[in-house]
């Protein structure tokens, strides 16, 4: 396929004195006496390239219109560099103006911009070094889930987005209907008719492609999905989008230690991906999030910098314990003691965000896996423990995230599967077809979910999940 | 991370007189005098491993309970096979029943079963030899696309699934919402509020992420969306699902003819990666694809076999031609000659399927790429010519498919795209932030879209798109 040279390769070529043809936008120009600098970026590294114009060469106009956020393309020299930080630089022979950009009006000024700013132009933030940064690591990212799984014999099921079924529970769903807003049909009994939906029944959008996962690994055995899902919670935090992208994996003969390996190598392997391929990326966020903790008081600040962090989690093994042995940890713990944790600790109760991060970042400073939760407080489809008060869940908790990962074994056995879902109250004949699967030639299995975004906002150190996603979507807010 | 041995590999493996385990589930048992033939797939390959038991080893109980759809384990030597059809054969020492299958109830007898038939059990069809072999090919084919594009510095960027924006038109869309189906509250005006909707306007399912796709082009140069798009269509086809996955890139700097560079270097790169990835699943599919044709009448047999057609796609370059010349070569046509087309042909009319087919599987026998189409029948974000009735659009057309990739050059003059904006009658509010992309620093940028299904369809040689999706959304059915 015929290529245009980027600037990622141009600043790597050892094509000195050959002429070359770049095209970018515009991150600042300077002007000494008789000559223009430009920076230019094209989004395929963070650096820019310098453009150098002899103002006698160029007519007014065209050097007018070089401004920041302009689109140009760029004919020149490649020379070595005189100045400092970069090993080359262009000396413009011909300059074309692909776009002007008002310096009056064109929103992002070569300035510090607060991120809040930056959500309200999402169409334009892709190109600050932040965005950029951002997006390049959560392609790579992204790209390693597919590779890693695909070098593992894992197969890609695309699980249906539009579901009939609600059965896991895992949150408020959005409804997908094109029936009248105003004026639904209603049934005899004066319900909305539903069956004069477009699917012939109320449908929503998944809260995760698990249920049809397990359907894949009891013929494949290894799958893995990779897509977007949906929580129709008002809740407006730093953690929580109402659209977001979701991997999870099922691996059939599976048990819960095999999980768990799954689960550490897999997330090893990702962050190791990112640390290998995105090093420029990484070193700009890793300064960024140094200046961002200086800002902090003192005894609030990371104990480790970004990279630090993540070669820490690379080279450790994370902490492997029962939740019933966290509890205990928990309650002998000094701010139980001392009262300070706002929600006491109970055998049987969740464990709240306060108690995890205390596990996690001053217990055990590392990430922890947490198992063989109480029954009552876990999904209906896990595996249930001889001692008949747990399940083989396991949740994977991450330093300044919590939960990255949830997952279990799966219940395989019919009849024990068959008592939980009367228990919780499932209608059967909405999962008929899963619980087929345990008539059929069913098998120990086991997987779990990773919040995609949650594995972005850990490897890129940012604080808010609405800028680890291109476009987010959140309450009051589907913008772009 | 711990792997057990799967089919795939131990039917390559030269560890013969080795014990090694396997699990799977039972395709068929055949019973000779004292040994039990017993055929076991994983689902990491079409092709069956034979587990020979000894009878006299056995429990009676344990043999009787090996039918057609359970689950096993078995622990024994892997030996060379008396047999002919396979190289290896397991003699087992134990076998461990995991979940049995009653075979008077089980759905997936050994015989063939209707496609149909098949889709009504979308939950166990990948326990077939041809639903195996679809989707172990989608997952290649898929992996394919992350890894060509990777390769080549694009950016996979996530566009978002709720939209609050109508503008491409592409067709009926799908409300999401969390308004209360039946009495959906009410403005002043009469008419549903919205603004008290989960995100406080009226959002959709989205029918295309080129839009957004767009804004990452002009900020990172080369990006690719790889998502699920919709459509509210009740159309019953085997062409049509209201739910599919697609493929759009777009590359900043890219004209028409980069942009068909780009298609047909990408297609061939896939069909490519299949032919070398997947060759046992297409050897099937093969043989299958024959059958399927032999029953047909002879002069609607296919020409060419599948494996035959997939290297003749790769083999050769695509054919280029204008829609004028299209519409030349068809007016002047047999079939429009003795009126045998369904609809006329005329400049300025949209083609129908059955003038895209005569131009690819009668007239020139290859995929042909159709560019330059009347404005007024493409989308308004068309490049438009010079000559002022025509755009920048292009479709590939693929044998036994029709329409595979739609895509254009965009226009990027405000001036002109506003014009169009207007005209068609877009709302200029909703997309305020595609229409700025040609304010600051606009640059020329082309893209398309694959339908992926339509790929699958293609490489797999199938009839029907409901049968290369797990699990097909169409008017009247979201089960499973």
């Amino acid at each position: 396929m015929s290529q245009k040279t980027n600037i990622k390769a141009l600043l790597a070529s050892d094509a000195i004195g050959s002429t070359v043809t770049v095209r970018g936008w515009v991150r600042t120009k300077r002007e000494s006496k008789n000559v223009a600098f430009i920076a230019l970026n094209d989004g395929s590294t963070i650096h820019n390239l310098q453009v150098v114009a002899d103002t006698a060469k160029f007519d007014e106009n065209t050097l007018r219109n070089v401004t920041t956020g302009a689109c140009i393309c760029a004919v020149g020299l490649l020379v070595e560099s005189a100045g400092s930080g970069q090993r080359v630089e262009i000396q413009a022979e011909s300059i074309e103006i692909y776009g002007v950009s008002d310096p009056e009006k064109y929103p992002l000024q070569p300035k510090e911009h607060s991120l809040e700013f930056l959500r309200e132009i999402a169409h334009l933030r892709p190109r600050t070094n932040t965005f950029g940064a951002i997006l390049r690591i959560r392609h790579a990212l992204a790209y390693a889930i597919h590779k890693y799984f695909n070098d593992n014999g894992f197969y890609y099921l695309h699980s249906p987005i539009i579901t009939g079924a609600d059965a896991e529970g895992a949150g408020e769903m959005f409804r997908v209907t094109t029936l009248d807003a105003k004026n639904p049909p209603l049934d005899e009994t004066g319900s909305v008719d539903f069956k004069q939906d477009f699917f012939g029944r109320k449908t929503n959008l998944t809260v995760s492609g698990q249920l049809q996962g397990e359907l894949g690994a009891m013929a494949l055995s290894k799958v893995y999905t990779f897509g977007p899902t949906f929580r129709a919670e008002n809740s407006n935090t730093a953690r929580h989008l109402a659209e977001f992208w979701m991997i999870e994996p099922e691996v059939a003969f599976n048990d819960l230690d095999d999980n768990m390996e799954l689960a550490e190598d897999f997330l090893k392997y990702l962050i190791n991906y990112a640390l290998t391929h995105c090093a420029d990326d990484l070193a700009f966020l890793d300064a960024r999030f140094r200046k961002e903790e200086d800002k902090k008081k003192k005894e609030e600040r990371a104990e480790l910098g970004l990279l630090d962090r993540l070669n820490f989690v690379v080279a450790n093994p994370f902490e492997r314990l029962t939740y019933t042995e966290a509890v205990e940890i928990l309650i002998k713990s000094k701010p139980a003691q001392k009262k300070q944790f706002q929600y006491e600790v109970n055998w049987g109760t969740d464990l709240q965000s306060e108690h995890e991060r205390y596990l996690v970042e001053k217990h055990f400073k590392k990430p922890v896996i947490l198992t063989n939760y109480p029954t009552h407080i876990k999904a209906f489809y896990m595996k249930q423990n001889e001692d008949g008060k747990t399940v083989r869940a396991m949740d994977v908790l991450f330093p300044g995230i919590g939960e990255i990962i949830g997952g279990s074994q799966r219940e395989e056995n019919y009849e024990k599967l068959m008592a939980r879902v009367k228990e919780v109250g499932i209608h059967e004949e909405e999962i008929w077809w899963y619980l087929e699967t345990r008539k059929y030639g069913t098998a120990p299995h086991a997987g779990f979910g990773l919040g995609f975004e949650r594995l972005v906002l850990f490897v890129t150190g940012m604080g808010n999940i609405r800028d680890v996603i291109p476009f987010p979507r959140t309450p009051q807010n589907a913008d772009f």
